[in-house]
C-alpha cells in the first residue's frame, strides 16, 4: 500500500536536488537554500506526489509542482517570521534572524516566483486549472494571515472567524496541495474538488491538534516550546473556545490571561484548561474535522488501497501524541 | 498615429476599475487599493498596451495583463520602501509609512498573486510564454534590487555592474512588458525578443537620465528632492562614472562624499560634477542606450507609423529637462 512516509523521502531528495544561482548572487539565493535545507515533514509536497499517484499519474511528473509547494510553503514562513519576529524556526535561526528583515522580504518573494515557475511544470492542457488553483491558495493564506494579524487587535474573536482563518491560513495550502495532485494524476473536476475539501479539513483538524500540542504537548517532539501560544496571548482554539463556554472558569482564564508571560503563567492556565476539560472538548472537535475529511474522501473515485492511504494521513496528523 | 499618452489614459482607467474583496479583508486590500491609485506614468502597461495594438492584436484583451504589470510594479514598490525606509512615495504616504512593516510585506505578496493572476488573463495557446517571460522578467527584478542592496556595503563597484544591476531593476519589467504586448498582439518569436531588448535598452536609458534628474533636475517635475541620491551616498552612475573617471577631481569628490549630508553636501558635490562635465558624459550614455533601444526597434517587422510611435517613447523618456 502507498504510505506517505515513502513520498515525504523522496521529496526531501527532490527539494534538496533543486539549484538556483550561484556565487555572485549568493545574497539571494542562500537563504532561499538555508530555508529549503531545514527540513520539516514535506508534508504539503508528499500528499500532492501521493495523489498525483493515486490518480494515475507518474510521480515524476509531479516532482516540480510538488517542490513548489513546498518552496511557497516556505516563502510565507520566510515573512511570516518577519511579521511576527520570530527568531527561530524548525530549531534553527530563522532567515529573519539570520540575515535581516531585508534579505527575508527579497528572498521570500525570490521564492514565490520560484514557487509559480515549479507549479508552471506541467502539460500545457493542464497548465490553466493547476495555476489558477494554486494562485486562488496563495489569496486565502494571505487572507488568513491577515485575519490571524488582525485577531491580535480584537477583543472578541469568535470561533467562526477562528475557524475561518485557519480554514485559509492553513487548510488552504493542504487542500490545494492535493487538488493539484489530483489534476495532475487525471482526476475529473468533481474528485478534484473533493480532493481539496479533503485536504481542507485536514489542515483545520491538524491546525486545532497544534494548538492543543501548543499547550498539552511535549517539547521534544512538537519542536517549539511549550505554552509558546499563552505567553504570546494567542487566540488559539483552546482559548476561543474556553471563552465562548463562559462561567466562572473562564472568568479566571480571562484574569490568568493578563498575567505576565513566563512559567507562573502557563501552569496557570493550563489548570484551568483542565479543569474546562479542553482536552476532550478539542479532541471532540479535531474528530469532527477528521471525519469531513474522510467523509469527502469517500465520495472520490480513488480504490479502497488509495482511500486507505489517505485515512492514515489523517490518523497520522490528528491522532493523540504528546 | 498612436501616442503613448493615449494608452496611458486609457491604463489609467484601467488599473482603477480593478476591484478586491470588501470590507472584512480591507486591512489586506485597501493598502493595495491606495497604491495603485497613486498615479504615477502608467508606462509600463501602457508599453504593453501599445505593443498588443501595433503587433495587431485587440487593446481591450491586453488590459487585464497591461494592469498586472502595473500591479507588479507597484508590488515592488511596496516591497522596496520597506527595505530602503522610505516614508514617501510619489508625494504621499508610502504603505511602508502609513501601515507599517507588516502590511507593506503581506499586501506586497497579495500584489504579486493578484499580478500572476491578471498577466494569466490570456488565451491558452499563450498562456505558457507570457507566463514564463512574467517569471523570468520577477527573478530578474528581485536580482537587480539584491545588488543594488549589496552595493550599499561595496567599496568599489564597477560601471559594469552598475549597468548590470539597472538592467535588472529597471530594464527587465520595461523589456517584459513590450514583449508580453508584443506576443499578445501574435508577434513572431523573433519580434517578441527584438521588442524586449527595446525595452531593456529604454530602461537602461530612463535610469541614466532618472540618476542624472536627482542631481540636476527640478524638484517640481522630477517628484523627489533634488540631491537624495547624494545624501544617501547612492552609488549612482554620476558618482561611478566620476570615480572611474579618476583625477583630483575624483578624489575631491570621495572627500565631499564622506560630508554630513545635507544641503552643502548637495552643492559641493554638484559643482563637482559641473566640473568634470559629468552632464555632457551622461547624454552620451543616456543617447548610446537609446539608439541600442531604436536599433532594436528598427530590426522588428512593425509598420514604419508603429516604430514612430514607440521612438517618440524614447524621445519623450530621455530627452533632456529639467
Amino acid at each position: 500500500m502507498k504510505k506517505i512516509s515513502d513520498y515525504s523521502a523522496l521529496m526531501e531528495k527532490n527539494v534538496r536536488d533543486l539549484t538556483f544561482p550561484g556565487e555572485e548572487l549568493s545574497s539571494l539565493y542562500s537563504p532561499v537554500s538555508y530555508a529549503l535545507a531545514s527540513g520539516g515533514k514535506r508534508l504539503r509536497p508528499s500528499l500532492l506526489l501521493m495523489a498525483a499517484d493515486c490518480f494515475g499519474g507518474k510521480t515524476e511528473e509531479a516532482f516540480a509542482p510538488a517542490a513548489g509547494i513546498e518552496v511557497f510553503h516556505n516563502f510565507t514562513l520566510l515573512h511570516d517570521d518577519v511579521m511576527d519576529n520570530s527568531d527561530t524556526r524548525r530549531g534553527r535561526q530563522s532567515v529573519y534572524a539570520k540575515w535581516g528583515t531585508n534579505t527575508a522580504i527579497l528572498s521570500g518573494d525570490t521564492m514565490l516566483t520560484i514557487a509559480t515557475q515549479l507549479i508552471s511544470q506541467v502539460s500545457d492542457e493542464k497548465l490553466r486549472e493547476v495555476l489558477d488553483t494554486f494562485n486562488a491558495m496563495a489569496l486565502k493564506v494571505y487572507e488568513g494571515q491577515r485575519l490571524d494579524m488582525d485577531f491580535e487587535e480584537m477583543e472578541d474573536v469568535s470561533l467562526d472567524q477562528y475557524i475561518r482563518m485557519i480554514k485559509d491560513k492553513t487548510g488552504a495550502l493542504l487542500g490545494a496541495a492535493c487538488k493539484i495532485g489530483a489534476i495532475i494524476g487525471g482526476a475529473d473536476a468533481k474528485d478534484a474538488e473533493k480532493m481539496y475539501e479533503y485536504g481542507l479539513m485536514l489542515g483545520v483538524a491538524f491546525q486545532i491538534q497544534d494548538d492543543w500540542l501548543d499547550v498539552f504537548g511535549d517539547s521534544t517532539t512538537f519542536g517549539k516550546p511549550i505554552g509558546g501560544d499563552i505567553n504570546n496571548n494567542k487566540k488559539s482554539y483552546l482559548l476561543l473556545k474556553s471563552f465562548e463556554t463562559g462561567g466562572p472558569d473562564a472568568v479566571a482564564l480571562k484574569e490568568a490571561m493578563s498575567l505576565a508571560a513566563g512559567d507562573t503563567k502557563v501552569k496557570i492556565v493550563t489548570r484551568i484548561y483542565e479543569k474546562m476539560n479542553i482536552s476532550a472538548i478539542c479532541r471532540q472537535e479535531i474528530s469532527s474535522y477528521s471525519a469531513k475529511a474522510l467523509a469527502a474522501l469517500k465520495s472520490t473515485s480513488l480504490s479502497d488501497d488509495d482511500k486507505e492511504a489517505f485515512r492514515m494521513v489523517v490518523e497520522k496528523l490528528t491522532g493523540r501524541k504528546k
